[in-house]
């Protein structure tokens, strides 16, 4: 006799295809949040979603902010357990574009070596992955004709910009969000046949540094040699972030880190993690880090500092000799635990400043500044989740660090008093914010399985 | 009785709206010959010069070349001196359009503190001032029915590109091009009221450098720490162009430099340049530049490295969590008498590649290279041409430097055998390549004036 999850799993079988057409529906909107010129196709995204949640019995609600709309829904028994789902419905830029081999908003269906695989921005971060956890109550409403607990979902549209309107969301919301914990599916496996739990996350400070020196861009021959020019001196303070063995030179950032120990760094290893092969799906044979350090560690384990954009002068093509007005960087930390985002970037802020060059002046702008994240590792919920996916993939999910930041996972803790679950679908060479991202179809498939297997779990926990 | 110079001027002064409305005519025309997207404007910007010389009596013809067309015209006796007139009908790029207070190419009169000024991309540089000459030409023309000497022209369409047409075509046109001297009308005035000579240029080295690192964008969550990221690793670089003192570090940058000895800076200095003045131009209060040595003395006799352009990852609004799998920069040398443009631009290339970081290559583009020029002080024609602009302005010119570079005065001297003089009538704070170029009024018709009155000088020369 089949388990309740794998009754669901057969209806899932059955809607397969129905399912893959709904994911592209949804990755067919642009969902770009950081462009205000995206903001209807926000708007868009979040009614898609929640209109799918209504169809498959589902008290949806669209709630607007300040700036991208948030989707909330419930259903289920309220007399049980409560496990709040969280994805976000907003990408990131798709630029450049002519890297793309097809349009990035225009979904299609590809051939690699796990089989067919959905190329798309927001493919695997997060819209598809969102779907998975939606497909996975679909399977199991239709199934079963109702949830086994209260089943409670959040979807924001804000990931990709700092999530500025979350935090007074969830404040302000405590008691519709209310729940015993939260699976935020956003994360990666640990390869395409072991699933993972993220027991760890690097936390995010975001600013944009914009040198100003002359007045008006000027002509390099008129005034080259006896001016300040914004690109170079720009260029000479961020030559200053790293010293010689690659370590952040700005002071007082690693104040209070709680780096892993040895053997917590040695068992990442003996999960069989390749640098060779990782370096590969980034297009390189060699690595380049903080003396003294490995790939895996630096990526799960170490906080950073790194350009994420310049700007400055003249960019097009050819020639022109221009001393440009004013110089721009992007400049994002990682963050391990121990340390405090508002520091960091008061420090990092602090770095630019006591480096003003003569006959200039520093605006900047801030974007956002989280904590990084631990997982408790004795919560009942862990265990459940880890015991879904046992019998969804055969195997134990790999206990993993992840390099990325997910801010929600603090913000949860911080303003609903409950603990995350970082369980996703992702492939190290999904090209997760790059040109041609992609989520594998076995990977999406595996997801609403887990989900529906961790759904039946989630219902023998007594809190 | 009035000199032929001061008949045709009364002709001008009768004619000045009109030939206002011809300046507008031809800056209305976006001749931008780095961008490809212009090419039908430079086809335009060519034959309208073209047409107006034959409109005034010149038989003019309009050159194809692998890019931008060249304008010749000649008109005059055949039997005495002839004098070549260069100008280049092709402008900077428009951006930052922004900046504009008026469409770059919609040429506006606006009031200033010396009365009319136009303002449009290449209100002064150049094509208000190759107009100048034209102009010239029309009042005599109209005023004595042909020409004291044998007036011909030459106008190209890639001086702001590198001039890559220009040498071959020298070579190709020499006995089309014969003459004695070639006035070059592309340079400023020592203020509104003294006009000047310009007796030496820089020259100039232009590169761009592409710092290839990861195969394709990367997210900096996952890879950040652990790649190379090419924003950081080319600010490095860019770092060390110069030395603490802002002196250049390229090894053999120097190598041979003839600067000019203490008088002859004191001589310029003694001229009553003001170095406040001059940076407020460029809406600055503070110098910044080579330790020991002085604003104009950097500006018409060192030589430099500037970065005319800085382009890496994501540089649109907000925040985008990118590693950029490139990093570009724009970088240009002007260069002093000695130095050997393509020895400079090799050891620039040279630096470059020594210094290329673990797991990235180097893409280096060239966009031309041309050594400084300096003007015999000799020559009769730039007698008459003292003479000239002594007539029209009550005093005598200024002879000075320049920290722009203009190739076409080693060109010709190269390819044709003859000398150029740079007489010209722009002003330090007419925002050339900047936003909002402008071109006053009363230095046009000066220059209008003045060419008639050099035009007198010139027939009397007997060479």
């Amino acid at each position: 006799m089949s388990s309740p999850a794998e009754s669901a799993i057969a209806t899932y079988e059955s809607d397969r295809d129905a399912a893959l057409q709904r994911v592209k529906d949804l990755l067919a909107i642009p969902t770009v949040s950081t462009d205000p010129a995206f903001a209807e196709d926000m708007q868009r995204g979040a009614d898609w979603c929640a209109n799918r949640l209504r169809e498959i019995g589902f008290d949806a609600t669209v709630h607007g902010t300040d700036k991208h709309p948030i989707v909330t829904a419930e259903a289920g028994p309220t007399d049980g357990p409560t496990v709040l789902y969280y994805g976000h419905y907003d990408v990131q830029p798709a630029d450049p574009l002519e890297l793309w081999h097809s349009s990035p908003f225009d979904p299609q269906v590809v051939q690699g070596p796990h089989g067919d695989r959905i190329v798309a921005r927001g493919a695997v971060d997060d819209k598809g992955q969102l779907m998975t956890f939606i497909e996975a109550f679909a399977a199991w409403q239709a199934t079963h004709g109702g949830f086994p607990i209260r089943v409670k979902v959040i979807l924001e549209g804000e990931e990709e910009c700092g999530s500025p309107s979350l935090p007074g969301f969830l404040d302000q919301e405590k008691e519709l969000l209310a729940a015993d914990t939260c699976v935020v599916c956003d994360t990666g496996m640990w390869d395409v046949n072991t699933p993972a739990i993220t027991t760890s996350l690097r936390g995010l400070v975001y600013i944009q540094v914009r040198l100003h020196g002359p007045g008006s861009d000027l002509h390099s021959g008129m005034f080259g040699g006896t001016v300040p020019n914004p690109a170079m001196l720009l260029s000479k303070v961020i030559a200053q972030l790293h010293d010689d063995n690659l370590r952040v030179a700005v002071p007082g950032f690693y104040d209070g880190i709680r780096p892993p120990d040895q053997d917590r760094i040695d068992s990442w290893y003996a999960l069989g993690f390749d640098d060779k092969a990782f370096l590969a799906t980034a297009g390189l044979d060699t690595d380049l880090g903080e003396k003294g350090t490995r790939v895996l560690e630096r990526i799960w384990s170490r906080p950073t500092v790194e350009v994420n954009g310049l700007c400055a002068g003249y960019t097009g093509e050819g020639a022109k000799t221009v001393i440009g007005a004013h110089a721009t960087a992007k400049i994002s930390c990682r963050l391990i635990a121990g340390q405090n985002a508002e520091n960091v970037r008061d420090a990092l802020k602090q770095f630019f400043l006591d480096r003003t060059p003569k006959g200039c002046r520093w605006e900047i702008t801030e974007f956002g500044a989280e904590d990084a994240f631990e997982v408790d590792g004795d919560s009942p919920w862990l265990a459940a989740a880890q015991e879904g996916l046992q019998a969804q993939f055969g195997k134990p999910a790999a206990m993993v660090g992840s390099g990325g930041s997910i801010p929600v996972c603090g913000l949860i803790r911080e303003h609903l008093g409950f603990e995350s679950l970082l369980v996703g679908f992702g492939l190290d060479d999904d090209g997760t914010h790059a040109p041609n991202e992609k989520f594998e179809r076995v990977c999406f498939d595996n997801g609403v399985k887990s989900h529906l297997r961790m759904l039946e779990s989630f219902a023998r926990v007594t809190a």
